[in-house]
């Protein structure tokens, strides 16, 4: 029996995880949230402790690990986290492969999202694919010939920082009009306040905004992106205007990326894409209009949920069984 | 010794041209215009004259061939070409075998040229790469992992139809501020002349674009991508305009590429490349801007000129050798 253990190192939350090879269902997992003050020496030993639970008395074959933030995945060396301070050039790989004395493979949690997918999810069978996750933030993460694409500094896949709309709003990175500035969860809440906002200005008996409003109970700082969503399923015409435009930016990143790399498919994962149907409708319809009419791909539903970056680092550590 | 025999199927001109292994020099090259009225016939004609007298007596090793359209690489079907008709589905690459008796690779002339910079030119060393040429169009070629990525249907490089500028000018392939719409030589003509029109409608006594008129004996037909670059580097307000947001949707797409790929080097050809310095100077500025802090790479002159896409063939034909 070859025995896989999986990690997870999210922003907010830890992962540990072991499955036989050959199986799709964990013999054992456990998550804990990052405290509010962690480091990347906290993480590491709580991640050591779930490692233990899970473990038991086993001795894994291979380890893969899901880091989320950028990673040198050739050497396993993580650059930085952009939510725990004290990752900055960390050689993830090499202190466990010390500690447990098995091969270790390292990626970026968008990269081993999409390897998850290729394997054991909506890209199964599809050996070009563009995975995209659409939620906090927008990342994406490649598959081209079977295999990932890290790029030569490992910083391919930033669908999310692909400018669309060069007159939009800022963003973060200091650009303007960027996917995940105008189809993140927490930028479509920003700018459905920010239209409320006006409204309330320009035309203050304006019927606008009202079910978005309502269902917040009238306090702003409440709206996320999910709530967003949700007006416009109940027919709120400004949260309706906010998610269409997150899926016009999705869709224009989609098409854009079909004429230059030309994968067979984009499998879209996060929570913003649970949206519902016109917002996909709305994502397809604009990226067959970017793409060149010869472009031929299809736009599909990741399948593995939040337990893509988990299923991926099982494929990592299988492909380095020795 | 190995010898190679080079075909350029370019839109307006057919090139043969052949070359021992391992040599730089041709052993002997020969072009012909394609006449007004080409069909895929005569194109097929004129190349097999070409191909009798670089050959003499003398029989290649292999045959690489660059096809000015898209091919399916892998089959060597040529799809189609988009200035001569008469190219849908031709089986180029089995034609040639079939009367030549020795194995033949055939790809789209983007590609090919990415082939030729890569082994020969600005590419030497950089296994990950992008060529783009600006030109009468705005074409792209990818080297990844060291070797062509054509996409699942052979349509990758499309850079010209990125969409940067979603409120720009319609294009041709239908969809507003395509690189190509406003960094192609033909398009950057027409929007000198369209903006010499609106300037003489609403500011007749303005001296905007009076180097550019000047230039052209007032005959705004004439203006050219070169005419209006030879405008902008004497100092002329308009075509300083229209160079600097050709150079500006050239910049917008590389850095876009950039987070997307992260590849080591972007390698630029073509006429519009000669623009100058300031042309160069924007593009690198606005691809540093639009690119995330973590993304590095290089924007670099291609070196081969017009000869890419052949010594690109050439490097098709050793590939294939038996």
């Amino acid at each position: 029996m070859t025995l896989i253990l999986a990690l997870d190192f999210g922003g907010t939350k830890l992962a540990a995880a072991t499955v036989e090879a050959g199986s799709r269902e964990w013999l054992d997992y456990e998550n804990r949230l990052s405290p509010a003050n962690a480091d990347a020496l906290s993480d590491i030993e709580i991640m050591r402790s779930l490692i233990d639970s899970v473990l038991g008395r086993c001795k894994p074959d291979a380890i893969g690990v899901s880091f989320g933030g950028p990673v040198d995945a050739a050497t396993g060396l993580v650059r930085l986290s952009h939510h725990v301070p004290g990752w900055e050039n960390i050689p993830l790989k090499q202190l466990l492969e010390e500690e447990y004395n098995v091969p270790v493979s390292v990626d970026n949690d968008a990269n081993v999202a999409a390897v998850g997918e290729h394997r054991f999810g909506a890209g199964q069978g599809y050996d070009s694919l563009f995975y995209i996750t659409i939620s906090t933030g927008v990342g994406g993460g490649w598959i081209l010939n079977g295999k990932p694409w890290q790029g030569a500094g490992g910083m391919a896949g930033e669908i999310g920082h692909i400018v669309v709309d060069p007159t939009g709003p800022v963003c973060l990175c200091g650009k303007r009009g960027c996917v995940e500035r105008l189809a993140s969860g927490p930028y479509m809440a920003q700018n459905a306040r920010e239209l409320l906002e006006k409204e309330a200005h320009n035309s203050p008996t304006s019927t606008r905004g009202e079910i978005l409003k309502y269902l917040v109970g009238n306090d702003l700082d409440l709206i996320t992106g999910q709530i967003v969503s949700a007006a416009a399923a109940h027919g709120d015409e400004l949260a309706r205007e906010v998610l269409y435009k997150a899926a016009w930016a999705l869709g224009v990143g989609i098409g854009n990326v079909a004429n230059l790399m030309n994968p067979q498919r984009f499998v879209l994962g996060g929570g913003v894409t649970k949206a519902g149907d016109s917002f996909w409708a709305t994502v397809r319809k604009v990226a067959q209009e970017t793409a060149l009419p010869e472009v031929n791909f299809e736009v599909v539903r990741a399948l593995l949920g939040d337990d893509a970056p988990l299923w991926g680092a099982v494929a990592l550590g299988l492909d380095v069984v020795k």
